[in-house]
């Protein structure tokens, strides 16, 4: 079965309408999906930027946001812009990459949705937790395993291995042979060519 | 006849496809298209830019480069990199901006295929002359009135509405009520709101 990593970061605005479509589309195509959390942080400190580029550069963030609503409206996506941007994503990155399977899956898009499309901040532990309970996982435990040293390890691991794919940034899909798809704009050209259409 | 504004740089890349498609697109959608090139340069110069973002950030660049012969590959469009890159579209625009209509269009989308197509230099008068030749336009008197005063003028005026208007790189897309369509990924989409189908 063709596989595609879907490389993100859950401060990631345009993560959250490819998290939220992915798992229908490569149903469709056949084509398996792992997810991967990774932090954009060390990527943009990299490149001199201290927050967001949608901040370092206002034109583009405006941009972004008008554009992040057209696209939800047109996808019938809940919006709605947490404050402050960008999220903290530390927390939800650990748990996410503490999961497995169905768990992680269902734990990113709930993460997304809260984020933004219900405007919920996603640093603090309360709102993390509902989401853990909502996919019948036990919070504690989970938070207990993410913090974990080997846990705080293999996400730095995530990190190294995105910087060393060059990742742009974030939502990115890598196929097997290391092709790589930048943007939401891309998840259906990521999957044709993860099953040879396009090759 | 609802219209849209299709803002472009020669010198920038995703603005080739855009050129090639928009025409047989916006006929389709019933949509009046107005050919605007400007300058990106002061706009990058405000973000503290002195080259293309594609140079200042690797990993970007590389991306696009990549994207760009897809996307180039997948619309059957010949794709050939310029060097060096970006190309100085001053002359370029200043041409085009003088030319009206139809000898406008033709003009712009030789320029582009000339450019990203054949990766020829734009830059030197040998190569836009060519261009104004295959477009039934008479070279020395096209460059005449692009070098004019007034011509000139009328370039830094496009440079200031564009600043005004916030656009945050190339091809923008603007319609009527003033909404931006940011890159050739948007292309549909702006049609789409020009003629009513989005709001």
């Amino acid at each position: 079965m063709a596989t595609l990593d879907f490389w993100f970061d859950f401060a990631s605005t345009y993560s959250y309408p490819t998290a939220t479509r992915i798992g229908a589309l490569a149903a469709a195509a056949g084509v398996e999906v792992r997810f991967r959390p990774f932090l954009l942080g060390p990527i943009f400190k990299a490149q001199g930027w201290d927050t967001s580029p949608f901040n370092v550069y206002p034109a583009k963030g405006r941009h972004m946001w008008r554009d992040l609503e057209r696209t939800c409206e047109a996808l019938k996506l809940a919006f709605r812009r947490p404050e402050p941007f960008p999220q903290p994503s530390l927390l939800a990155a650990r748990v996410a990459l503490a999961l497995e399977g169905e768990a992680r899956v269902r734990f990113s898009r709930g993460v997304f949705r809260a984020e933004f499309g219900e405007g919920r901040s996603i640093g603090d532990r309360e709102t993390l937790s509902a989401i853990l309970k909502d996919c019948g996982v036990e919070a504690d435990a989970a938070f207990a395993r993410a913090e974990s040293p080997a846990n705080k390890e293999a996400l730095k691991a995530q990190n190294a291995r995105a910087a060393e794919l060059g990742l742009p940034g974030a939502p990115s899909l890598v196929t097997a042979e290391g092709e790589v798809f930048w943007g939401n704009d891309r998840l259906e050209q990521g999957l044709d060519w993860a099953i040879g259409k396009l090759r």
